[in-house]
């Protein structure tokens, strides 16, 4: 906790301007080694100057920007070295910070010290790295909103309705005689009031990761039917190589494509046939996972001509999962299509390459995606396994509670399960988290936030 | 140029920090639009505050750093807002100071503005790109160099010496009866000493680009020669689908590596030979067109076995060019190696699997690169095509002027030369740049620098 860390801060890749940043104790002094300038560093203030390595040659001329603790990022001493946004030079500055006796931060680390420093709740630091993750609109507006707070409060409100009955029983346990019990009816109608919050939030969890992590697509079909045309159709230009010669496609190929708001991350996969040349099977077996992996299933098969044996056990395998038919090649035939399986009846027909068929795959998966209505990003919503699993304990222990309730048993029996409601819901936030707790929080960060 | 320009300043991608830019005259107006702050906004100082979409939205909490014109890289006022490193949260961003008043810069536009504000000379701007450009230290340390000056000085040297003999050579025509003429060794010493320093520019050109702009390697050989296994020996690790079927690369894959400081960029081919399969045809054409492009070839035979057609096609096609050769398969047999013609007795022998070949392979490339011997970084050094163009007329200029010494013509003939030479050499440096050559300068930035 003691030791600073430095870490690149700006996207890896080619830009005007990379930041590389330190944080902690030694903040200004690693700084100071690795960066000359005629002003001294000042609080808050961008200076001009030169990086150096330690052997004195100029990697970049830049920015010094100082900020002190405990009113930064981190609730440390911090300096960001602004320099020219190449990788080389951005590296060749990390390396100097490093010699001048910071470590490489690890993920996370960052975020996780402002969480450790109270600058953030648990939620809010879970809410940085969607935010960073966003992918839509919709998205990085869910993750402002916990960001800010918007769970945190929700949590804390629930925690704290709780935390006043337990008050109350308590002082009625340790005065029998002055403090009477509190009422019953209102134990009861605050702790399903909380639970009904609690059970909210849990309704929007499903619906609203859709927003935040996208949705797998898998374009799936015997060789040759279009996959690859459609794919290209839906992104809106050629990106996969399409032939004429069937099992063109080996590879996975992964594409992405916002519909409604919605992330979809397309699979586009090597034609699923049976096939004893080697790579192909290397193909389908990919294609497989897939499938496995994907939310929707998007089948393309050719319509044109009656439906082979490889593109009725596709729609057979397909049959039982959330999936989108298109009876393809509509421009040279429909026979297929006509004669389609009545299981079939909600099947589109028509040509990758026209944009009325991609239209209409679209709206599809839109509909798919969200049945039509959008969560509202503002609203306090849970962001990760972590914290719906920790409502879902939380709930049960009020279940506990109120079954306690129900059955008429003293009322200072429902105190064990509200201590334990309480203590599930802090772990959102992290007022009751526990090391491992955050080593799972911050593994999912990337180094330098 | 009164525009406010606004653009992403850092790389695309995901990171902790993004930077979003604005240039020009309304900078702070425009910025106060969209960031909202309890703090009011003071040069160079980092102030914390919402960044706000123009419904009141807040797209995201980060930092504003204004810095008022002239003392800032454009030399007009300039706002940055860091905000988190998500190519959603960016892009919002953008919009709206787009929506505030800004316009989206131009590739380049913001070193362009640089330039005509009189913060760096042309061939520090070209540097500017040069450094975000590089792919090794070295390339960034050469562009360091001309990015502090070091080109400017060189050339400014060389136009000094050439305008103190026109000024004499002015004084004397003027007044031709109180001024005498210069005497015509020193003269003619002089040019000479200014065209040699100007040879030792051009002589490093070719070599320094090398270092800058890396070299492209193409490996080509026939079907299951071996070329991926031996890419994926360079890379260090498995990057290519690796298979026993003969034809298994389809497209050209390019990958990059840093061999003795010099970038190499790898183009692996589709196995070239010759095919009626119609996809392997597109392969090989790639083949032809990356081999073309490359400085370097890196054929690649199956030495285990006596040389087929394909295999002493590509040895024959190859030979009147850079290249190396390796018989590879070495562990399964030496026939080809043995045998091999008289004229591939520099051919190396091994088995792209073994760490020693691969290591030989390297040393080959390094070797060839840069026949053993690296440039200066630090030296001033022409950095583009359009340099060393405006070297060679200058060059070509006092070419011209020494004919006229060395015939013995009036001394006041060469003041025509001497005065073209110096305009060449003010292309460099942008003394002398029209908007057409500032156009061929920064059409190759990308935007946001």
């Amino acid at each position: 906790m003691n030791e600073t860390i430095a870490a690149l801060a700006t996207p890896p890749g080619r830009g005007a301007i990379a930041i590389v940043r330190c944080s902690g104790p030694e903040a200004r002094a690693i700084a100071a080694r690795v960066f000359r300038s005629r002003e001294p560093l000042r609080d808050r203030a961008a200076v001009y100057g030169e990086i150096l390595d330690l052997d004195g040659a100029v990697i970049d001329r830049g920015l010094a920007l100082a900020m002190d603790a405990p009113r930064t990022a981190t609730g440390e001493d911090v300096v960001e070295l602004h320099v020219h946004g190449s990788p080389v030079v951005a590296r060749e500055t990390l390396r100097a910070l490093f010699r001048a006796g910071a470590r490489p931060a690890q993920p996370g680390e960052f975020t996780r010290r402002a969480f450790l420093n109270g600058k953030l709740d648990l939620s809010a630091a879970e809410a940085v790295a969607d935010m960073i993750d966003a992918e839509t609109r919709a998205g990085a507006r869910a993750a402002a909103a916990n960001l800010a707070g918007a769970l945190r409060d929700a949590v804390g409100g629930a925690r704290a309705g709780l935390g006043a009955i337990l008050e109350e029983l308590a002082g009625s346990i340790d005065y029998p005689d002055e403090v009477p019990e509190p009422p019953r009816s209102g134990v009861a109608a605050t702790v399903a009031a909380i639970d009904g919050q609690l059970a909210e939030l849990e309704r929007d969890w499903e619906r609203g990761r859709l927003v935040r992590e996208g949705m797998a697509l898998a374009i799936v079909g015997p060789p040759n039917a279009g996959k690859s045309s459609l794919l290209n159709g839906l992104l809106g230009e050629e990106r996969a190589i399409v032939s004429e010669i069937a099992g063109t496609t080996r590879d996975v190929i992964e594409e992405r494509v916002v519909v409604d708001g919605v992330a979809v991350r397309i699979v586009d996969t090597a034609g699923l046939r049976a096939s004893d040349d080697r790579l192909e099977r290397i193909g389908i077996g990919r294609a497989e996972q897939a499938l496995a992996g994907a939310a929707l299933a998007l089948v393309v098969v050719d319509g044109s001509r009656p439906l082979d044996d490889d593109a009725r056990a596709i729609l057979e395998r397909t049959r039982a999962r959330p999936r989108i038919v298109l009876f393809n090649k509509a421009d040279l035939g429909r026979a297929a299509f006509e004669t389609r399986d009545v299981r079939d009846a909600d099947a589109l027909s028509g040509s990758a390459h026209a944009a009325e068929t991609v239209a209409a795959v679209r709206a599809a998966i839109g509909a798919a995606a969200l049945g039509g209505e959008a969560p509202d990003p503002g609203r306090p919503h849970l962001a990760s396994a972590r914290q719906a699993a920790a409502v879902a304990r939380g709930r049960d222990a009020l279940a506990q509670a109120r079954a306690t309730l129900d059955r008429g048993d003293p009322l200072d029996l429902v105190a064990p399960d509200l201590v334990a409601a309480v203590a599930a819901l802090g772990e959102i936030t992290g007022a009751a988290a526990t090391e491992a707790i955050l080593d799972g929080v911050f593994a999912r960060f990337c180094i330098g936030k």
